[in-house]
């Protein structure tokens, strides 16, 4: 049997991630493409790297007939994303990919996010898309929060080391390297291919990145606690991948085991043998997360490095890995693609 | 059933695409991978980003029990790889990504590639791996030589034309831009990133690129007359990707009707609207060819640009469409990945 | 003696490019920057790489006192430049780096830009700016007209040989190879990096890239008959460089003495040794031409290579000389800059 | 006057941005060209971009005569460094841009680098070549020895604040990203174009890379007792380029005013104001340092980001600064070019 699905937001790279996904997924069927300025463009002129697909032209919102759709992927900037989703019928399965849903608390996502937010009841009902730490709650899930990219890397990296006590929760330091798909298909002078290449900056430096908020509203309820990180992301000139260096006080080998222990039946994480570290070229245009762990000369610190590619493991092919879980499909279906290299 | 298959010559890029493309084929087990150098070493200390995948250690080609393997992949170096299938058993079917069994003139070899040729003998019964146009032949092969990925690259725009009779022959002029990858991993100081990015250059000028050996032979057998090419390749920062701009006398509408109806049914080749061109960003990582056509201010002159990923399309995705004819099995398997953009 | 100048339209490429010259120039003092989005923004913030710079704030054009200012480089979008030019005092000697006075038949600039010219009596007085071919005007000049880009490259190729008439003029194929920097600091999707890097693609195909009016003019006045080249521009991922692909039909031992004896005594212009080919990474922030002529297997046909920095040669690189030459200072002032490489 | 001077190990990318200084310098004429493999090749077979200068052939050490030659540059790899310079005239004043003696404790040599010093008396005399902070000792020495890139890059950021006494000194983390020109011209499989485009990857994790020995020394020296920094290097695909991002505890308004008091007289270190962050992108190809600090959200932390050209400040361009002081003349001639960008 095949699934029926719709994507909102299908003109941005998550869109054209998720459909490249689902050429190859078998189970999943593509009822509708939805856009916003691009409605009425084909698949083939919105995204000519698709034209191959036999799939219907990108459609405005209201255009959808979603009877017989079975699940539908919100791939739209926050805010829209609330909105489009509160005007859907009530019954249909959601994969949001946006940031709307992810925070419980209204407060934090007006603190970080700058609106009030105007689908409160909804945001009740949403799962918390990180499929490895709540998988049955995403099977039984109506609505599901896709997490941001970075927060998703970080996530791999520190959960398991602070359920397991394992780390100290007061100077936990993640410095990020992020490619540009992350920014999305937005035009901003910065992300000009002349303004890009060739050279690399931090950027939202000080605790101000707005994944900050997932992280310590995740961190903190799992250690049960507050817990504050610094974060800080860097754009660097490739168009895709998130490499995450973490400082953390604990025991080297400790943190490696305690990793390799949480993630041995995981299909998409990969814990490396101590001492080795990954690289964003391992992982590209895959859904897998690279994670590797060393020890420093200074006693009682361990250095753990994640890589993911953002826009699959990062949003798009964790949509899908949850969407698979929600359809009753198996959970790595149209996943194992290995990753493009070189 | 799963046909059981082996790869000489795993560890280099094309190794490494073939094996991409093979772990999400489903029909095709592959039973042992060789390498010269890099024999005794990990699938996953050659190429990290193969490491989630349950394969054999990378061995010694003496090493390989060639019972019940169906087929072999031969990605070695020019000369090795005569010299290395002259060895293997003589039932086996044989897939040659090497330029050693593309010419079949022994002197046109020993011209373009500088040394005689070992294994003349095999060279007869060898069938030039251009899937469209060899499909039968290949089918029945027992050795398959796969086409150097510029010269699939232009024969794609050049076969159909020359068919048909719908252009001129002594004025064909190739541009080719070629990705870095097609230099193979190799240690050469002009392919250092340092030396590479941010800049380009044509090299081999001047009608002295091995790849005319092939043009000249299958462009000549076409037309039934010597046609000799104009053909120049250049090297462009970019890992994956052939851009090929050909300047052809004939009628561009003719010619783009010739080349769309060519190629109406095949699953790979995609003849764009009249007037539009491709670009390599939209083959990536995958085995399809785009081919666009534009007239010229200039009447009776036609631009035709044909674009394909040279280690897929233009290397391993061919190689493995063969294989697939070679095996009774669906052309297509295993490669219908859409392309990986951005 | 230091001269006074003025750059309006310094936030683009080509503002930052003369302001980067003019930095070491030692002749020349910038007196003011005007800009029309950016204006009341400081250098620092709209390009951080000249923050050293003691230079004044970017202003509205109309907050320009022009006494005292020996000299004004207009770096605006065609149409605007013509506009702004109209307004500027009379006497003010201007080095122009738009499309607006290029082209001294006013029906071809409507042809080839759309729109009626509205500045026509100056376009009478403008010399076209190819500083090798036009020295003597270009001293004397009140305006003078920068070149495209593309039009000086293929330029720089083909002026000596037409003149010295060593090659056919029915037959002249250019295939340009540019950066994106050519397409200046304007927010469009396929500039984007992520739309950008690792691909590449044809544009413009097919005779109707505007510089066609450029090469129309300059070679037919130089030919004495109408030429009508074939030009074929491809954006490849790098920031800086053009590099033509030229082919001719001559001698190509006599094309490689034509050029080289044309260019013995230029500063800027190197003809590499016979059968050499140059490369854009070895002109990348310099005022050089590195031109490269190699033979054919076919006889009589030649290859002809051509490599600039767009935004210095090609551009700002080119108005600096030009003005150097109007200011009466030694034309090579400022801009002896060796390459940047790797 | 001009003085001479000579390169040894010319043919490296150390080399070729010495020779691309120089060559505006003015004051500084190159004498001898000294290469190892590449002796007997020409400056433009060596370096293509370089081939408009007038410069002598690259020749074998032994064939330099340094009668009449005022300053040598070395910058041949470690160990063979030291093993030349011995062998060199003893009253030759010398700027070494290896590491051979940077570190004055032959131990701590020996452990970095994993070979016994073998001229330990020249290490005595040795200044440490950061510009910035040794300027008297460097004006009279003989020998000094050019500090590494990375290790230049963290001590601009960390110097002034350790010397004010206004951060923590156990608890210093560092992680840089740094271009692959660091690397140097040597064929590696990971320094490959299509290896290295388009990802990213940690390396020497863990307190194991070289330049630390540079750390330890000069910190500890500043601050009377022993300290010890985490460092972490990353590999970033740009040629040009350190960015480093410091994690401190401190005041961070006060680290701000540190450093912005500290660098107020330095023509090549810019502070910025606070908040703001620098990017490679706008120190390229040039001398000069971009300092920026930020607070963080979490109380009595400072992030400090600092970025250079890693050949220019972070090595030559270090280094004919160095030479100028050395030699009598203004410490800024020939280094004032502006960063070349985009």
């Amino acid at each position: 049997m095949t699934h029926r699905i719709a994507i909102l937001g299908a003109s941005g790279y998550t869109g054209a991630e998720l459909i490249r996904l689902i050429a190859t997924h078998g189970g999943i069927e593509i009822a509708a493409l939805g856009a916003h300025s691009k409605a009425g463009q084909s698949l083939a002129q919105v995204f000519p790297h698709l034209r191959h697909l036999a799939l219907p032209d990108m459609v405005g919102f209201d255009e959808i007939d979603f009877d017989g759709v079975d699940l539908c992927f919100c791939a739209l900037p926050h805010k829209t994303s609330q909105e489009v989703i509160s005007g859907l019928p009530k019954n249909l399965r959601i994969v949001d990919l946006s940031a709307d849903f992810r925070l419980r608390d209204p407060d934090a996502y007006e603190k970080w996010y700058g609106n009030p937010h105007s689908a409160i009841e909804m945001q009740k009902e949403a799962v918390y898309g990180l499929t490895e730490f709540y998988r049955d709650e995403i099977r039984e899930a109506r609505l599901v929060a896709g997490t941001g990219c970075n927060a998703a890397t970080g996530q791999y990296m520190l959960h398991p080391l602070i359920a397991a006590d394992v780390i100290g929760l007061d100077d936990i330091i993640l410095d990020l390297k992020c490619a540009v798909s992350g920014a999305g298909r937005s035009l901003k002078e910065n992300l000009l291919h002349a303004e890009m290449s060739e050279g690399y900056n931090a950027y939202a430096v000080g605790g101000t990145h707005r994944h900050l908020g997932e992280f310590d509203q995740e961190l903190s309820k799992l250690a049960g606690r507050d817990v504050k990180i610094q974060f800080t992301p860097h754009l660097v000139p490739a168009n895709r991948g998130i490499l995450a260096t973490g400082y953390v006080s604990g025991d080297a080998r400790q943190v490696h085991e305690t990793l390799a222990k949480a993630y041995a039946s995981e299909p998409f994480i990969e814990v490396l043998p101590f001492g080795e570290t990954p690289s964003t070229h391992h992982v590209r245009g895959s859904n897998f997360c690279h994670i590797g762990v060393t020890g420093d000369r200074i006693a009682g610190r361990a250095i753990v490095v994640a890589a993911l590619d953002n826009l699959t493991k990062g949003s798009s092919g964790q949509a899908l890995q949850n969407a698979n879980l929600m359809l009753g499909l198996e959970e790595t279906q149209g996943l194992m693609l290995a990753p493009c290299f070189p």
